[in-house]
């Protein structure tokens, strides 16, 4: 089985490789900008530990967005339901970072995972943790057991420069009621969450958990089954920003992607998958990413329909 | 095994029976208007061809918005996925008759179970069957195995008497060379799919070629294996109005809903699912069938996540 | 003075030749596009009855939207405020057959001069006058004591055969009960009032009730002084689709445009003016007749400001 | 003609003698909440300098968005037209801190007057008198003459305090480079021109330049007479909020409303008048102060139609 996987991830890398380079490399921000778009990676953990790459499985990206399926996880297991009175798990037929919809819906975000929604998690996980400096950090560390993972400073400085459009989102936000601490300091665990840099390899291992119903790597369930097929479930309808039925449709897996390029996708009770290219499609979402988790479930018939 | 699906099915209407005639019957035409609130029926039917039922799973309801999954399907069949060059598939974060988004999206639907996309898979229909009468009617008779599954004429002409707000989205939809046939004739189609009068037993076994891979009563396959994971993706995430989110998240399966209070539900490979009850919640849909398929699978672990 | 008047609009159309053919003529009907575009009139008409022309002022064209100016007038003569109960006053902000807005605003228009408004105001036009046959059309033959004024009827054709967009509006409209007569009868009546033909002469003089303060051609009070002080509002505030702050600004007049490439303006307790050219603008105003209206009103100092 | 206009000012104040107290005072900040409701003021200033006065017409009450009016002068008269390249000048159908409209327009206030494009002219007015403290009070006291005006530092305090709103859309303007200077200095210098406290009389003389075709109170000329028509057109189609239709359709004159319930309003070279009266109607505007207007309109015909 190992064996087989190996070569699957190889073949589904060789079958990938006319799209190297394709897409759109983020320019939001100079430091994402200038990263080398020729890079593609692809790493696969089944829930027995198994882990089996491809490529560029152990060259560090900036998760992005990802992270926010980790902040997600962190304040559910922290305090229950709680967050759902802040938040919908609606798709949201709207850009990731539209302030029309949260306005014409008095501030509740329609998911956890456009920008709106992840800055009301990240403001929930602030309050739950106000001591920890960055918990979202800890986890990935302590789930990919890789210790080094580490926060890029450039990256987060320079999200920092930028970050208008959040900071916007962050004010109307508390203009409703549904920020509760101060607007700089969720900016600035946000910012920090969406630095981090992780690989291929490292992300498809702290993902497990939601392949494995829950448990974590040391064993403890930090989610119950359900709260895992839950979050599995609002990944599934609003991972992928405006393009969340077409992933649906092509891949059929729980994912989140990042305008870093990294995917991260489930198969509920068989293994977490992560693919990296740094090109993105119009949608944002990593075009060659993309074409590689349709080939995977092709070859393998992973699909949760 | 038949005698355990026998008892899950009378468990769970026996949970559920509480909130018989909870919620509001659809009164946007008198027809509908006028059914009594206090029914429950559920049939399961499972890939073997067992089905089981409780509850008034043999009176006859409005199939409503259900039948937009077998036009879809009749669709795909014929014509593969040219549909999808006039219709998207993505959720719509809108009510299901909005045209402001369809406006906005310069006549392309944003998926084909909102309002304006079934229009549209209504007038490629009857691009595809010219001369059929009713090829919805034919193909939910052939599939249940009942002959006697007709149109009930009175929910019709009370649809066409306030069809107001779908003439407006097909001339819309006209104005943005979306609709090809005469709307008159395209209301007319559709209207009649949705009048389709069907029981609990009826829809069960109508939709489980959805549960089967593609494959019909008749063993043919009427759409490919890739083809109907695409369907149940679609439902997935689309399938319940501006709840598919919420859906996915407590039910986690693909489903579709019809203001006649069905609730038609795929557990792929497994079996499919038909529940009932007039009484609708604030989203549109039947309030007791959401429970029915919380308390279903719940107590099955059946769930795609 | 007569003399002075004629210098006037004769500089006017010296100043504006250079534009003569500039903009896009409309092309949503054949009949429209066929439109020579070289033309340019303009006609004045003092209040003491005093006209002066100049260019192809005596050419007809299809008045189009300026029509919505005389319905209204027709409808306040004849039943007082009761069209606010359907309609707004209020400038839009969308394009002028916008369907969003009138969702959301649930069927009531945001003034009579869009096209949603316009198709109330005549619906309203037409239970006030259910026989006559074209009330618009008797109205500016008295007005300008021309009889010979006709509705074009290719161009009315024309219009019918692409009336979706307005068929569209007409039923939403029906959908929130502000439409009560059969569509079909609205949208003829509409289409025919909007394919008058008319010369700058003669429209310059059935618009100067409105700088009479609502005295008509035979002296007659049509509107009151209020009454016409309320249309001319109305004019200032929405008479220019999505640019009517740009014609207040620039040109500080009331006024109404139709996309035959004709504007109406009124100085009030001066003159009407109208002025044509088929080439619009972005906005779907008469590119050289803003000019022409701009250089009137910096030659004479008529502005309302 | 004093005596007559000071009968005049007193019958007006008789007959809206009922309305004090009416409406809902602005509760947003606590400062402007605690503001007695039954106050009434109005002062006429005429082109020649006479002014009377009726009410509590020397009561100081806060500006707010009344303070729109003199920091568009100002830009206007310091940098021409260079500001209508940043903001643009149609009505907007939409509230007046509406974020959607903005992000739609891709960070183009629709007018000077919303608070996204009044945000705009302070920056604008910064960076051309980036060491001037409050250029606007300097303004108000030179106009009025009288230079005990100042800012209400409470309400100033209380402003900031509950920004949350103006945040948001200052840093929406800045992801779209829209605002150029720092976020918190514009909103400083916004929040502190509509904290200035006036009265009645003050204000009617420091808008009356707008009156007499620009002129200043010491002879200059502030403003051209084509930039004051300019000024005036602006307020007439977007100084109500959403009830600048309305505001034309009954009063018919150019003005600006403010939250603490003051009303300017300008007869062009005839007077300035301004309102107060702290209840406000459904659309934010003074409920006794457009009363006022309307009945001060009716006796005198003073209309711009």
């Amino acid at each position: 089985m190992t064996i087989d996987l190996q070569e699957l991830v190889e073949d589904v890398h060789e079958a990938v490789r006319p799209l190297i380079g394709s897409g759109s490399v983020a320019d939001y921000i100079p430091r994402l900008a200038a990263v080398n778009p020729d890079h593609f990676g692809i790493s696969v953990m089944m829930t027995d530990g198994t882990q089996v790459s491809s490529g560029d499985a152990d060259v560090e990206f900036s998760i992005q967005s990802i992270s926010k399926v980790f902040s997600l996880a962190l304040v559910m297991a922290g305090d229950g339901d709680e967050i759902w009175q802040r938040v919908d798990r609606e798709p949201s037929g709207a850009a990731f970072n539209s302030l029309a919809q949260l306005e014409y819906k008095r501030g509740i975000p329609r998911n956890p995972f456009m920008n709106a929604g992840a800055l009301v998690v990240a403001d929930h996980l602030l309050s739950l943790t106000p001591d920890a400096e960055d918990p979202v950090l800890d986890f990935v560390r302590t789930e990919s057991g890789n210790p080094d993972i580490s926060i890029d400073a450039l990256t987060a400085a320079s999200e920092l420069a930028h970050a208008d459009r959040n900071s916007s989102i962050s004010h109307l936000l508390r203009s409703f009621g549904n920020l509760i601490n101060d607007v700089d300091a969720v900016l600035d665990r946000y910012v920090r969450q969406c630095s981090i840099a992780m690989s291929c390899t490292d992300l498809a291992a702290a993902g497990a958990f939601l392949a494995r119903r829950g448990e974590s790597a040391d064993g403890r369930h930090l989610l119950s089954g359900n709260q895992t097929k839950r979050v599995n479930a609002v990944m599934l309808t609003s991972g992928f920003y405006d393009a969340a039925g077409e992933f649906a449709y092509r891949v059929g897996l729980p994912g989140k992607s990042g305008v870093g390029g990294g995917i991260l996708a489930i198969v509920p009770d068989v293994c977490s998958i992560c693919v990296w290219g740094p090109g993105l499609d119009s949608s944002g979402n990593s075009l060659i990413g993309m074409a590689a988790l349709d080939e995977l479930t092709s070859r393998t018939g992973w699909s949760i329909f």
